[in-house]
């Protein structure tokens, strides 16, 4: 049986909740071909729980971090509460329990792993310790821009880009509950296992079925 | 070394951080003396995450309470991270898993354990392990009230009242986030093993000192 | 595959080993159709280890329930090992354990999980993880009757009662070794989940079939 | 500090609770001045519980000696709840979790460990692990005798014996319940690792005190 | 589903990579079939570490054996990596968690387990807890002789031997990294379980096919 | 109590034990003063495992990273057995097991934790998670140049580094057991929480003695 290994923004989980009854929606339907592994990011309340951890007085990104992997995992666990019926029953928290649960259950939901690594690292880890060659990341944007799009009106999409070149465009940031859209530990691994990703629209979860169909609606992240 | 059980209601959790830093530094300065257990609620979050899950369909209270379950854990590791020289470094998933921490650290954060258990029952398991004949409850109110404050202008604060009267009083209410005050099971292990239980407002952090010293600022809950 | 979640009276392990075969039997022949929880209760040694735990001084009942939930595990170590081949090879500690068990096996044993908690209370925090509506239960009696038939002769026995009159007219004991029929807790998740229980005479094992095929052999409890 | 390492026979268990209230109060006065593991051995029960297993149709020694396991732990947990406020909270189940948690706390209380293996074994283990000489074994008999003293009136009790010659006398018995005295993996062990083995006689909880003081009041095993 | 349980000398590990690779075709055939538990024994690099602990003062066999254990946990990752669609990924570490894992897993890999206990005595554990009555042995020599044939030019290889005879025959040697060909203990759960031992050739990993027919290629322990 | 925590490469264990001898001792002597956190490298033993894996076909980095790991912690074992006394008795398997284990034990000794992270990483991590500010690294060489001492004759030591001067330099390898000096994931864990590295050469153990007394033996990486 294959696998697919995808992850959704933890902006996908504070927004509508239809939004998120598509992306039950979607997954379900996946299920019925494949093994899924869903990484779930932390989103508005990692980063509100965050902020509250500082104001009390914490300063450790160690510890920070570790709020915003719990937060990321309540993501999780909103999903797998959706579909109990098809998934192991909680987030791993290694990648070695997620590769043991994916041998006896046809869905596996988690979140971050440990302090210092954001889920983008996780999406790309599962991926190699499965033998998996293509990832699907819903992401806030969906695709890189040729220029910040914030800024520059006239900055276009890219469909394809080597991870090198986006390598050298992210502006790198490590702090907790603020990951960059994808961080270079992650790239490596996508580099040194020769994993594609392909970034989706968080907004459009069916993206994924054309994606499948080998179509490309956002842009593929090449590993080179 | 002697112990000091207690439960800071979720609500604690969302108000203003002022409020929180005031329980960190009461943690804190209580630390000198003794070893504490702190058992955090669930609050605002867990409603409101049990919310979504139920808006994308989930139904079982099994599941809506684990996510209650882990939103509370989130609580704990907040005061962990602010409190982490002192904190045995997770909020325990077991009785049991408490009982050992704190033969080793000076203070223990837990949240809730299992469906379809209160965070107040946690409180009272704890103590029953521990052999602690008292604990102490910070809670929405603080105390106890003769009639519904809500409805009766005129309803009067009880400075003592039998866990069996308490019982009788008390709606029941047993839905996911929904706990009420405290639960029968609670109580029936107040009444087991003996233990009272000292209510306090979670505006007021410092009314511990002062029932430390023999006061008693709220409502003591007689195990009877 | 569907769920058959049951519980079995301590007692059943104490009679003669006859019983226990027609136990063993039951529960192999149930396995052809659907998956089984079983969950296990102390009986006679449990008891007689908490009398012995209260003779050399032990008077916490959170020790002497632990002592119960221990020989209650011995129960249902003896029902594995007689149906080694299909069961999960060890009585799961929590309800999360027993769903991931019963994700990978056709059979799971259990006994009781935490202090001041019944295995009636297991029974049905299992069901209500599993989504389960309905659950079989090898009581003592078998039966509820409308007076206590140890002191009216002309007690007569219901075919039906709901769980709140069951909940009245029960006397509420909830010390180690001494769980009444069914406890408050147990009764609450029935109601709050909608789970109906079917009491069985633990005398006589091959009832569940007439169960099955919609006879109510004993009494059956509504969750209302 | 100093570690003590002692094996009471499960007999002990199953005798006049006055017995097991003696052990009580010598383990409790023996750990003012150092640190106790102490390993409890199955008895009356486990041959019972293996006995109602056999006559379920269980034949597999490895399932049978689990239950004797399990059943020894359960002799493990009595010594626990009445030494609670000194005692890692529950039987380790493997050497290593015995070290570590002899690393943290006063007194340590395991049974069994694997099928296959006699609770003497486990003595002799825990001994090596920690890097003790001489362990103390309360014991049926308490002595080893020249001939076998049911038999031959005239047999004589030995204050020292070596390991290779007691291994020669001891008829070797490896059935589930039905472990010897001790087998030769303990022995083997013993004489590897040069541990002493004191027997006591499990009747006189109290000769320990003695034999500290370096009188020997059973039989000595000596690791040659 | 039937078991094939076998053992493989650590020799197999250290010696050129086409032997190795041999191995990893035959098990991945043999898993058409069939569910396999692979035990790896520790060999050269076992020894080596062993060989080190000792030279910066490490004189308890405990943890020698321990450093022993995890160098044959080594191999068995090897032959997990080589198999990693079948396998469950990683080496168990107690018998409990073999069979739990060959529920669910095609193929389990594991090495040692305990202190004082050689892998020939855990290949003999797996298969009495899988009621497996032949296991597969992999070693030196492949074959018992009449006399030590480095010795005795004229010592001719026994195509049978009893489990007593051998015990008689073999030096028991109980050291770390320096365990015989097999063990007393071994061969005492061999003859309590009645598990027949076919000894191969480590150099000719396809010996087994032929064994699987019906053939001696080696040296047969018969449980007596 | 204050912590040091340091890290040895995997070359010190796999060279004269004379060496290893001088590592035990001085570890032994800073344990007097202050808890340890060691982390240990892999290694030639991590390489040639590494080595034979590919030789059979094994081309995940994921696995052969694993292997890698596994191979890390035997070097962990190795200390932790010359050093039992005072040792967490296994390698910590995740960051949260280290910072439990360092708060009931005067030293921890860890390897690698998971795939696509080198213990350079490790090292910085834990202390992050302790709030150190300053580690030890024990290199392969000691010290930074400004040019390749390989190739470059008149390379030049360098004894002070910002750590993105030392990102820029360092060609990045992210091969399972081709590990640069240190890597750009553990570079940022020092920049964002402002932990200097002090380079050793791990020729010299006690250099380490001149480094806690404010002098600077190798190369100092700010930063920055």
């Amino acid at each position: 049986m294959n696998y697919l290994v995808l992850k959704i923004t933890g902006r996908a989980f504070n927004a509508d909740p239809h939004l998120l009854r598509r992306y039950v929606n979607v997954v379900k339907s996946l299920l019925d071909a494949r093994k899924l592994v869903v990484v779930t990011g932390g989103g508005a309340y990692a980063r509100k729980y965050i902020e509250v951890a500082r104001d009390v007085g914490v300063e450790s990104n160690y510890w920070l971090d570790l709020i915003g992997i719990l937060a990321s995992r309540l993501n999780s666990l909103l999903l797998i509460s959706a579909l109990s019926n098809h998934a192991y029953p909680h987030p791993p928290e290694s990648i070695e329990e997620a590769v043991k649960a994916v041998g006896c259950y046809k869905l596996v939901v988690m979140g971050g792993l440990i302090p210092g690594q954001s889920t983008a690292s996780v999406l790309l880890q599962v991926a190699e310790a499965l033998g998996v060659k293509k990832v699907y990341y819903y992401s806030a944007v969906g695709r890189v821009y040729d220029r910040d799009p914030a800024r520059y009106p006239g900055a276009r999409p890219l469909s394809v880009i080597t991870a090198s070149e986006l390598k050298s465009i992210l502006e790198q940031r490590t702090l907790p509950g603020e990951y960059a859209l994808i961080d270079a530990n992650a790239l490596e691994i996508s580099v040194r296992s020769g994993i594609e990703i392909q970034l989706l629209d968080y907004r459009e979860p069916e993206q994924i079925y054309n994606a499948l169909e080998g179509e490309n609606p956002g842009t593929i992240v090449i590993p080179r």
